[in-house]
């Protein structure tokens, strides 16, 4: 978890490349030292002013692992390696490609063919970078909220590994809305950012909201995020971004009126999460979250701001999570943020591949 | 849908680049001006002839959206791609990408994930063309025969948009048809190509025949429709290709009789397609379907013509559609088109980018 | 099935390219000649020391035709292509790809919507080669002992067919199996090699253990092999080892001993697969396994051994086939195995494409 910001520690060097050090992996935003984080926020604009392909990156190949379903995260990624001279491939686990066990010392005899303990020393020798999503399995609090999936396979990895959205955490979506702040928020001290919950169907991992809270709190701007009761965010998450926002003297807060949350707002960031209840009872959680389909951002809210851009990651339900209205106005901006993974990734590629 | 033949109007000048204009769809066959049309069929003859990879369009990335299986497609676009230095990612539509909800003003509380109003501008800023393939859905006529999905699809894009085969037509299959009539058929005036139904166990779209209509018609040959009562194709689409036939000096007719349609015929293109008793019942319309098990294309059928070539789209159910000895005959061309449809779509794809 | 070794004799000269000759299969190990066994060994060891990407194949594509699952047979074959400035497609059949019918003369009227006549000639215009993966069927052992469906693909096929892992070969595991043995054991005449039969909770293909047979034959070791009764290779593969063995002046032989087959050991290859019997009895057949789950490869008895490496094709059932401990000892090399999958294949390539 440790070894991205240590490696960027020990070997500060510009001179020293990939091959002479140890896998450096992009596992959680918190990690990337400030220094390292401005230096691919201003590559991820660079390239986004001169958008072109380079071949810096030719032979390299990055896997990428996906668990679950995904549609921008596998596009930029791909596009980003092929813009960078490089390849991308992506295996879907179970689809194609071997379901895999993850227990250690147990007797193989059910559906797994295959044991993580193999399979990524073997893609380690094929790739030169392993992009992994996989999402929490909502049985165990502490699994999830440790990351701990995603952090077994960075240990068994010797290849660098960046994290395509973990149980608890999502990097690339937080690079690209830092990205997309930047643009938008130039001056950030003083300005107001809030993270809304919102309904949704189903009960969704924490992964984004965490990202989030954490690229606003290194952002600058004053956090604020709003939630109804039972659906607070982690208290060691909400501590990173509170020493972010010391650091950097600005606030946090959380609140669950929407009205004071977004007046006079610059970002307003939407997303659905499920309730920590979820690891108690999946039926408790439901019934928690049905209490709350008024959750949505309507044009009414959105005017209290102070014509704040609207952030969503995407994919985003219409009328459940957002007005459609909302999505069709100068407020929107979730394609321009969609896009900015595009930019931020091939930043990132270059950066773990030794080219800065 | 006419943005392709405006396009090519009002930037005829070679100097005109993809960054300088609007998106150039291609969409519809019927919509590409005789200029552009000859100019693709020689360019796609050219890259045929010298077959290799070439650098033109280096940097250029395209999605290959699949709502629907595909062999030869996916693997042409492909492969065009790759043989222009430029790069393609498919991606099939709920496997491993979100399911997409089409409806305006809906309340997102479904399956769908994505609305494919923040799909298809997402996707506009990753890929600099996007193909997209969406088989009819047989409820709603108007909805099918107009193409509704892919031109709401080709509205929300910003950048091209390749038809890969809609509800109601396969401009890509049409153009290698072209392509291989040329090949065959030198001087197409006074000579008879005769567009077959046949019996097949499913109800399949009207695409290809359409297609492969509105191709003939464009060559310039005399055109037969043969198909059994209850099998007509669409007024509009008869009326585009007899429109055609007209300005080009040839004939446009139907009949049910095949023996007459065959004899003396250059080209024999078969295709099975539902009735459009299909939109008002589904049990009515295989009733009606399963009456023309004998609309088989024979060799005896093929003994009739004047050393016809025997053509078809691909996949062929043998022994239903025609019978194994004449796709194993020197009449079969199916091999040979399929082939084409890789160097008409490098051409388009050329054409598309710029590289004219 | 000879292809590839004719081919060999017939065009021996260096001068001689792709394009003025068959297609040259690489169908089974046993058929390539020692000459170009060696040449292909001594490339991958070459590309091995000095991994980078370069253009030898610019402009060549290969198709990854699989009709089952793979993790490093579809990963290392599309980077060995990318590493030779080549495009790999892979293509799950049934999967977004049209299910195939392989009966000749038959009425197409069930799922099957394409037919392998016309499939493989259709991918044969597209691309420069063919990988295919096809497992047995377990329905006819003189179907799959014949390699009838890979070999008919071949037929079929006018450009060169690679063997992804066919009913009962795997030629491209053997060829890293061979590798991976040469950097062992570097003088393997009077060395030890022992192919283990082990158990495993479902009926596996015979095709590793066909392939690791000849590949030890051909490495010069003496060669043991040992399984429970019922458990027999097939006869003629057994002879076909042992006509290089005796080529070789080597021994084959063949024991249920397992303690007697471990002894004094230099390499354990270890895999399950089904007895014969399976071809009369499905329920016979895991009866008879069942009664052998003490055939794992334990510590005590790689400690019988004379620091034997422990190989085995993956995936592995942890606790199952091996335990767990040998897999994270010294001994273990299923991981280098592994990876010299894409140094061969990258060999492979250039040698079916002429650049030698």
């Amino acid at each position: 978890m440790l070894d991205f910001a240590l490696r960027a520690i020990v070997y500060s060097s510009a001179l020293i490349r990939h091959s002479d050090c140890m896998p450096q992996h992009f596992l959680h935003l918190a990690d990337v030292p400030e220094g390292t984080l401005y230096q691919l926020l201003d590559m991820a604009q660079r390239l986004k002013r001169n958008r072109k392909r380079e071949q810096v990156a030719e032979g390299k190949s990055i896997g990428l692992l996906f668990f679950n379903a995904s549609l921008r995260t596998r596009t930029s990624m791909d596009i980003a390696a092929y813009e960078l001279g490089a390849h991308a491939l992506t295996l879907d686990v179970g689809k194609g490609v071997w379901p895999l066990e993850w227990q250690d010392s147990v007797i193989m005899d059910g559906i797994a063919a295959e044991h993580i303990r193999d399979a990524i020393p073997v893609l380690s020798r094929y790739f030169h970078a392993l992009g992994v999503r996989i999402f929490p399995r909502f049985k165990n609090y502490e699994e999830d909220s440790t990351d701990w999936a995603i952090h077994r396979i960075a240990e068994l990895s010797s290849i660098p590994v960046i994290n395509l959205e973990s149980a608890f955490d999502h990097p690339c979506q937080a690079l690209g809305d830092l990205m997309t702040i930047r643009e938008h928020v130039v001056i950030p001290r003083k300005k107001k950012f809030v993270l809304t919950w919102a309904y949704h169907p189903r009960a969704l991992p924490m992964s984004v909201p965490n990202a989030a809270l954490i690229a606003a709190a290194r952002s600058g701007m004053d956090v604020v995020v709003a939630r109804p009761e039972g659906f607070e965010l982690d208290e060691r998450i909400m501590e990173q971004a509170r020493s972010f926002c010391e650091r950097l003297g600005s606030r946090l807060e959380e609140t669950s009126d929407r009205t004071e949350a977004f007046e006079g707002a610059h970002v307003i960031y939407a997303k659905s999460w499920a309730s920590r209840l979820i690891y108690e009872s999946v039926d408790e959680e439901a019934r928690l979250r049905e209490m709350y389909r008024d959750w949505i951002v309507t044009m009414d809210l959105m005017k209290l701001t102070d014509k704040a851009i609207f952030m969503h990651c995407l994919p985003i339900r219409r009328g459940v999570v957002v007005e459609e209205a909302v999505l069709e106005s100068p407020f929107a901006r979730h394609i321009e943020q969609a896009e900015n993974r595009l930019h931020v990734q091939k930043a990132l590629l270059r950066w773990i591949w030794g080219d800065r």
